[in-house]
């Protein structure tokens, strides 16, 4: 039984920290993860298992994953961009790893250096790694669909090759597809067509999550569709930080303190502690001063009379 | 026959200046509102006839009504506080005049200086007036359900008490009542269910517009509401400038540049011009060099290979 309707997946400290260039030292990580969990957020994703010299500010991501496993009541989730990434994942035990495949095969040579039958190799890799796990210890295999509303290098992603990929995500081995706005590309009819077409065709328990961007200010018209389509994970970056630095243009992950304000304010429970979670904001305003913090809610404060969902 | 789907009524002339303490030259305004006619916008609310001493931002209304008057293919709208604003307004011929109600009586009384009952007879007196014209020179007249979301002084506004002054409204002689967040409260629940029950009690024709802030980032979740419930009109001002100046701590009208984005994404017409919006806003850039203004998509761009509902 689980205390919220509506799942906030918090992947400030992978897709936010990825995005910006001061490394936050590992503690101020480990607090602020700490500050997340406090506040209620259910899922974080704390990193991700790319070669240091790719990504010099997540060359800590063990680590936190160790650190956030030991506070009872958050889900920890990683990103890998290939088998090797996994295996070193798996050593310390997230709850699920999750690997992107752009749509886009021209980002995908870009951003993760392979073509698509390459990707699917390294999931089918994975998912035998994962396998290979006494059946308690295996976490979640999760496929990220990739510019799956757009890319920035080749313009339109054609739906039907976000349809033929999802579905070949879930042959190679993935227990969920995810669909990602990663360039800021979407619209609420691509999130209600894409969503519908897929759970047709694999089963709506094999896509349950959202990440988008707000690129463009759309972010939470994109939400109230995903939310429409029946769709319970979504991911938000507190302060909004983040993108992808490999799509020359998107910036702007949906704001995790305005998420959590819209869904309470529609009656649904996130699980989150509105003080905890400002609290969570502070510490990372305190560990990177020169980064800008997005955000209405924060500063406009709860509405004169309000009642959140979440018992506070 | 229209050549838009959604009515995008930019409110910045009238909200958006009264909000700001610089005042626009009149030349500068004329200039402005020329270039958001000449990208298409279909409704512009000019200004408000409201005393110069109370809002000297606002005392050049009259003229910019005449201006917008002779621009082809704009409906011209304006705010009256009152009668005798309504008899100055109703001396230039606009094609639209809103009269707002605060439902929260306190708001009422400290924002336009009268009771309910008040608000109605004035109400009462400018459907006179407009009937004493002749029929062809009739304005639509609007009344406006100001803090039907909720209110900063009073905090929550009972859903029954906005119906009660919907049919108030309209039994005083109001051609169509609005849905309006003034202090930024809304959430999309709220705006689904408040003109569904509108719409039972009065019929779908006398509630068609909404008007949203985005106080804390919830703009564009009600927006969807509001399509999703059948509206179309949608008011919106350029850089997101404004709010209302009697609510302590609101602020934020939704940005037109973002909302023109939205719409066009998911195909529906606005029968707006990209290049021609952008150039307006860099109308008013230059015309307030000291007012930050807002909005993701000048800066962001259009996605590559966008298509627009619109013929650019």
């Amino acid at each position: 039984m689980t205390n919220f309707d509506i799942e906030i997946s918090e992947v400030g400290p992978r897709d936010g920290l990825q995005s910006i260039s001061p490394i936050m030292p590992t503690e101020a990580k480990k607090a602020w993860i700490s500050a997340l969990a406090a506040a209620g957020v259910p899922e974080i994703e704390v990193g991700s298992f790319v070669p240091p010299r790719v990504l010099p500010q997540l060359a800590d991501t063990a680590e936190l994953v160790t650190h956030a496993k030991a506070i009872e009541g958050v889900a920890v989730a990683v990103l890998v961009p290939n088998l090797r990434g996994a295996e070193n994942a798996l050593k310390v035990g997230p709850d699920k790893v999750t690997i992107p495949l752009s749509v886009s095969e021209t980002h995908s040579l870009k951003n993760l250096k392979r073509t698509h039958e390459q990707v699917l190799d390294e999931v089918r890799g994975i998912r035998a790694a994962i396998d290979a796990l006494p059946a308690a210890k295996r976490p979640k295999l999760e496929g990220g669909l990739s510019t799956a509303f757009g890319c920035t290098l080749e313009g339109v992603v054609p739906e039907d090759k976000v349809m033929e990929m999802a579905v070949k995500l879930a042959e190679a081995g993935c227990d969920e597809v995810g669909l990602s706005d990663t360039t800021g590309f979407a619209n609420p009819k691509q999130v209600t067509t894409y969503t519908k077409r897929i759970h047709e065709l694999l089963g709506p328990q094999m896509l349950t999550g959202v990440h988008l961007h707000n690129t463009r200010g759309q972010g939470f018209a994109n939400v109230m569709a995903a939310l429409e389509a029946g769709l319970t994970t979504i991911d938000a970056s507190m302060g909004g930080i983040g993108g992808c630095p490999f799509a020359p243009g998107a910036s702007g992950n949906i704001v995790t303190e305005d998420l959590v304000f819209l869904l309470e304010s529609m009656g649904l429970r996130t699980g989150i502690n509105f003080d905890k979670l400002f609290a969570a904001r502070q510490v990372l305003a305190q560990a990177l001063p020169e980064v800008e913090l997005y955000g209405f809610t924060p500063e406009a404060g709860l509405p004169k009379g309000f009642s959140p969902a979440t018992p506070q």
